[in-house]
């Protein structure tokens, strides 16, 4: 194959650059074959954090060429009887990753229409042979790049399981009424402190929400209502007055808050996930 | 086009690396076009800081290969006016970036030719059409990549303005005389607390120091004096004793001040801006 | 000669990437060689430690094709007399260094075959000259690119020294005897707060731990003892209940501890360096 009809390949993890680990995993993949591409997808996923892994490949996977190769290593259970896998996704993509949970939202997004459970007896690095807690070099980097390479096609990954039994987080769909949605936030930008809910536009929007409304939110975590007031909807942050927070459309096509040129998680110290509810409501 | 025919596309932007953000933005180029090549300049520019992403490009662009296209996404405005923009160098590069002050030191250093408005009808990413808040991934990586790949020419950037409507910060020349030469913190060294003057070496030894002096020194934040000693001046802080302040000539061949393995930042509380002048006095 | 026949390029550094100064180094390397691979290593090696620099590149080093060239820039003496120069590995690799103690894990795990000091008259940046303080672009990534690109062969780094004047780290070596190992925590795993001791895994079987044991472990730090209970020692920390200390066999099979699932640095407060004795015995 020329260089260029191999796939990408795009990493992530929780390992952050601050040691040797992920320039040991990139040596593999370049000693397997050294035409192959490689790209940091993120190196700083949350620590353990299968949720915030699963929702990062949805994010940005779709991006990359069809056939593209996506490894993800958050890996709590490395060493010990979760299964290792390589996804085949409905809109053409490979995820190679533990199976534990990091699969939930690529699936329920996506599709997946086969899973493989990797064969350690032949998908594994032989010269590392004794070391039970580096999969992301010795097993998932490494097959990654004979997949991409050529050197093993997808059946060679090893046996299929059935689809139905890929680890699953819980989910929670948004509700959403005339005049009335209510959703979670899902997932953070770290970097600006803006939240992502759950909810898509398109509902937002149908339920008769416009640009440029302010908008009845309350924000519950655990029950406890920490926000109650107007807040301004608009195509982007933008459009608020520095300070001010501010419902937009994010990069996802779905209802996201933040605060203009500031960090709403650090000014209101709002976090994410199930427990954290958002309202919307006409009155 | 050849593979090394088509230019190198190098990226800054304050997203960080933390999330999808990054891995979505370059998906996006390797889908326009397999064959570009991508490397990080950086993305941990602070937030909204558009004096910094100015400073950066003018640090790292010049080493870059002639023809090199340097993409900049700070951009506090994202989905508002200000304008989306492609600057032609004097110097031979393209910047992709929002026109909000980040081509203020390249225009300064070395010379702007043309700048084009990026036309949103023919250079934005189809898919994604609806979301206003990342131009990065959107609009400005996205032209950039047809750019490299030949599939536009500058011209099908969009329409030329006039480069006097360029945004400019406001910029503050140093003054030099016989024995006497007063700057500003122009912009710090963030990892080891340097902070680099806007003092051209050339000028510094004009006005009559020499390395090895010690040099009578002043630095003052808002009309307050905070420093006022003197401080050994050499080709590297390697000649200054561990903990020892020094001035030297930095990578960018201007006066700049350092804690020998230490940080001047940290030490002394000193930041960068046109508030925190310095003052060298022969005395 | 074709892309693919000239060695990639891995670059260490304690510069981190908050600015300009990694895209700067690898732009030169660029404009050198256009067809020149570049990988990241680690730029977050902790500020002027030269021993990391030097167990980081034993750590990740064999896993790269032989032939790489990498490029460590950890240089507390830049511009100083300190010397700089290209390592040829026993093992197939080239390693451009200042030499100042990085050499060392490199030279004990795998040999140094030559060592040759970088002559500055022909292998400097000619554009930078005056600047003394940045030899990661000027010198050390200017040097590795006409060596990677073959403007220069081995011989054209400059003159060859005796490789018994490489800078060294003092090193202990641990102690094994039946029932009984004493060694150090050598290193850190940053992220995860896991501590890797200096004792093989080899070493601690003939001693007569087997993985399930519970092993009675003492840790000192300057000769107070912080540490004194059993630990069980298996494949992985997943094995370990959360919250739980735990001996595994690392990424280099040797003996390192974590607290599953949590910090041992942070939990207890451990370091590393010679001054942290860890030992183990059967009672």
């Amino acid at each position: 194959m020329a260089m260029f009809d191999k796939p990408i390949l795009v990493f992530q993890t929780d390992f952050t650059y601050k040691e040797g680990a992920v320039s040991s995993m990139y040596g593999v993949v370049k000693t397997v074959d050294r035409e192959l591409e490689i790209f940091d997808g993120t190196h700083e996923i949350p620590k353990f954090d299968t949720w915030s892994a699963s929702y990062r490949l949805m994010q940005s996977l779709p991006f990359w060429p069809e056939g593209t190769i996506y490894v993800s290593v958050v890996d709590p259970g490395v060493g010990t009887a979760r299964r290792a896998c390589v996804a085949r996704t409905a809109n053409g993509y490979y995820v190679v990753t533990p199976d534990n949970g990091t699969l939930t939202h690529i699936r329920r997004e996506f599709g997946i229409l086969e899973v493989r459970e990797i064969d350690e007896r032949v998908n594994r690095l032989a010269s590392t042979r004794g070391v039970a807690i580096f999969h992301g070099r010795d097993l998932f980097g490494y097959t990654a790049a004979r997949l991409a390479s050529g050197i093993i096609d997808y059946e060679g990954v090893g046996p299929a399981y059935p689809v139905d039994e890929i680890v699953m987080h819980p989910v929670l769909d948004p509700v959403v009424e005339e005049g009335h949605v209510q959703g979670i936030f899902e997932i953070d930008d770290p970097n600006f402190g803006n939240l992502w809910t759950n909810i898509p536009l398109e509902d937002f929007l149908r339920a008769g929400f416009s640009y440029g409304d302010r908008i009845h939110t309350t924000i519950r975590s655990d029950g406890k209502t920490l926000f109650d007031r107007k807040v301004l909807f608009h195509q982007s942050f933008g459009f608020a007055r520095d300070g001010e927070p501010v419902l937009y459309n994010n990069e996802l096509m779905k209802v996201a808050m933040a605060v203009s040129r500031g960090s709403l998680e650090q000014e209101f110290g709002f976090g994410f996930g199930a427990e954290w509810v958002i309202e919307f409501c006409k009155d």
